[in-house]
């Protein structure tokens, strides 16, 4: 028992060789294989097609970076304090992935799979059929107290740019399957239920084209934290070359008053 | 003083549009620029050549992942006590890239963008001149009792596979470059000062090879980073799927044996 | 609205003081208020008495160090990579105080906090009133599927020495409240429900004690990290003093056997 | 080989008993040692005299919070985007304890023993025996190209109110020892060397007191570390009770300005 093998498919070496989901890494990979192509084969445990690359690396790219969101003040911050640790401040600003942002994707993706799980017999073949779906699943969500995932934006108040565009990919690459297809009718039916209308944003949208493309839900929030560590590097770099983080630090510390503990009125 | 604009290239946007790089992200970006080329991209703030995208992505396929190495581990022990947090997980995993493994990309670059700022006059045109520059920094590098970084590997004593891979990828896209030339030079010179012939490691010729594409030496190391996440994302799926940590940590606390702090046998 | 200012009870400073809770942290803090007794403050926003702070300390030393838990070699395989940042180190290893491990702390506070929250009327004033009240919280819990947070441990399968000490110094304290009292009647009513006697494990009963001093449950699992990072502390001096990491390290990997993605055998 | 134990003189336990340093932890040290009194022991191997958690201890207390630090503003925005991993806003902000803010302290410490291990034969006994060595000490750093860390402070530009404090408190316990001494000399005589007077800040005076306990240097950045742990975790708490980091978010955001990647006038 205390001997037991640790299985794993992913990396194994010897003296003279590197391996990598069963394939020379060097002979086979390296030069071959795309990044963003092997970190689908990672997760996926298959290589994907090129339309499924295609697709995956739109998504990675919409997902990469917006601006100053606060993953990236924070990563901006921590390299501010300690420079000598370019990992720490990468790990600060992916440590935000978590629930009220990034994890919208993975959301998403596993909100449309979970409803296409409960779909008896056949799947819709259309619009329509697609709409009565995604129509029954925004008054159970609505009923049970629930938010649709993905579904509003902060800043894109009519349309997500990246929305139209993901789907149009997807389309070009015969990829728009049904967790797409599911989501894109919950963007026309919601306003039935709930009253107004609102944006598909590109985050939800993101989940729905991973999911299309057979990745694990569980690993769909890993995705978006793939991005954002590209994103976290042009961040870094940008903070290197020309800080703000010592800027906003003291814009921050400048404005703080002090108030009692209890004083209720502080906020 | 208080309103100071932060300024910034990367992300931006408004109501209808969000714009990265200057570039409209849904319309000229997602669906035609790869992940790989984004993230040269939001580092050097120039589109990179198909040639520099090849090399790069050849370094980011090598650096993803070597198997159960201290970060892969430390992931999934992560993953095993938090699974609720995936960003976690990925965040423990990548702050083991410090100084000792992850950091010899960078170490790498630096050490041979340093030497070649130190040549007097125009740079070798053959491979003489260049073993004449290397036998000098090799020298140097020991009396000053330093290390080349990236010289030896504990698995692959005489030759790491990804060298000669990544040196023929670089030529091939005519990139090979003086920092893997210096680097190679070295790798032919140090037998004659340091007594031993040590292989140059596939993290080392890395960072040459990411050297000679004009990334700046500072965030090499995120380059790296940037690799090991998707390896990590592979881990973490595989640990999803088919669970060790668990038996890890049994088998490590299995072994647990006290000694009193002054034991100096005790390891 | 771009000067609001950020009000905050905790630091502040000017040219000639420094101001923590309102109080001068030079003359009234140093010194005085002990380390345990200033996070409950800053905590809880009012100064502890010597009894609260006495069992705050239980628990903090209950909960500091458990020998090599997945998050101490975590840690340590991050400080073996990474040696150059002790904050990566600690930051790993307190990245596994999630649900599984580390969560109980809080998730016990929680579920005794909202089950009290739904008694009608006064509590119960004797050990039959608070059994009653147990009976039926169990009875919900397994009913709706749930299981009672901190109810058995792996090792300790009959008792958690920790669990009747920290009662004892409660009681000692007079802080022996009605979070407590109500898990030891779940301690004594379980098995009439479950079917078997599992033991009140110490990160539960900790996390009662917690409530019981009034912290915000939301808070609980801070405070098993900051006991925690004070054990990590520990861990990384011993891995400085007398390492086990590598050996750690290559004991996994010397494991790793590769078995083909699909192959379900292979764990 | 494959079954070598690993050794531990911290946390191990078995089915009825738990022990920590060699300690029975439920019986011997719960309730009886303190939490500040256990992190020391859990470094250094001995249990401290009460005097030396008194000095411990106000260096704890000193370190915890500054108010909107750089380490405190990543906590919060982090929390805004994982609330449900207080565990990742905690470590993101001690992942900014590096060289340049939390550093200090062992930075401090280092660079006094290292100072003290030149001293040949018996160290002095009086201010200006310790005078001396001060003055040769900042000659030499500053020949050197070196700065004296912890001396100057971007606030306290006369004096660090928690320096004289803490000295106080050294003496008062019969602890201030020589790392104390030769620092309390650097901040007499280096206005002779540099021509102008600088403050010793509370972080450095904090590494010269940890280190007269006795305390490794390489561990000071972790009591740094572990007293900013309770001071982020009042952070969180208050970012919990009245949030400020969507504000802080807001306001950065809004202030974004894009210029072109080149553009050299932007910052």
């Amino acid at each position: 028992m205390s001997d037991r093998p640790y299985p794993t498919s992913l990396g194994t070496s010897d003296a003279t060789s590197i391996h990598l989901l069963g394939q020379d890494l060097a002979a086979d990979l390296m030069g071959t294989v795309g990044f963003g192509e092997l970190s689908f084969w990672l997760v996926a445990g298959r290589r994907p097609s090129s339309g499924e690359v295609r697709v995956l690396e739109a998504v990675l790219v919409a997902l990469a970076d917006h601006g100053f969101t606060p993953t990236a003040i924070a990563a901006r911050l921590t390299y501010l304090s300690a420079p000598d640790s370019l990992q720490g401040a990468l790990a600060a600003g992916l440590l935000g992935g978590g629930s009220r942002f990034l994890g919208v994707t993975e959301d998403a993706g596993r909100f449309l799979a979970d409803a296409l799980a409960t779909i008896d017999g056949p799947q819709p073949t259309d619009d329509a059929g697609w709409d009565a779906v995604a129509l029954g699943l925004v008054q159970r969500t609505r009923a049970a107290g629930g938010l649709v995932p993905g579904l509003g934006h902060p800043v894109h108040k009519v349309e997500d740019p990246r929305t139209p565009r993901l789907i149009a990919i997807a389309e070009e690459e015969g990829l728009r399957g049904p967790h797409l297809r599911l989501y894109e009718a919950v963007g026309r039916m919601h306003e039935q239920v709930l009253g107004r209308r609102l944006p598909l944003n590109g985050a939800g949208v993101s989940g729905a084209a991973l999911a299309d493309l057979g990745l694990p839900v569980e690993m769909l929030r890993g995705f978006a934290l793939l991005a954002r560590a590209a994103g976290l590097l042009g961040q870094l770099a940008e903070e290197h070359r020309r800080p703000v983080a010592r800027d906003i630090y003291d814009d921050v510390e400048h404005r703080a008053r002090y108030v009692p503990f209890d004083d209720t009125d502080g906020g």
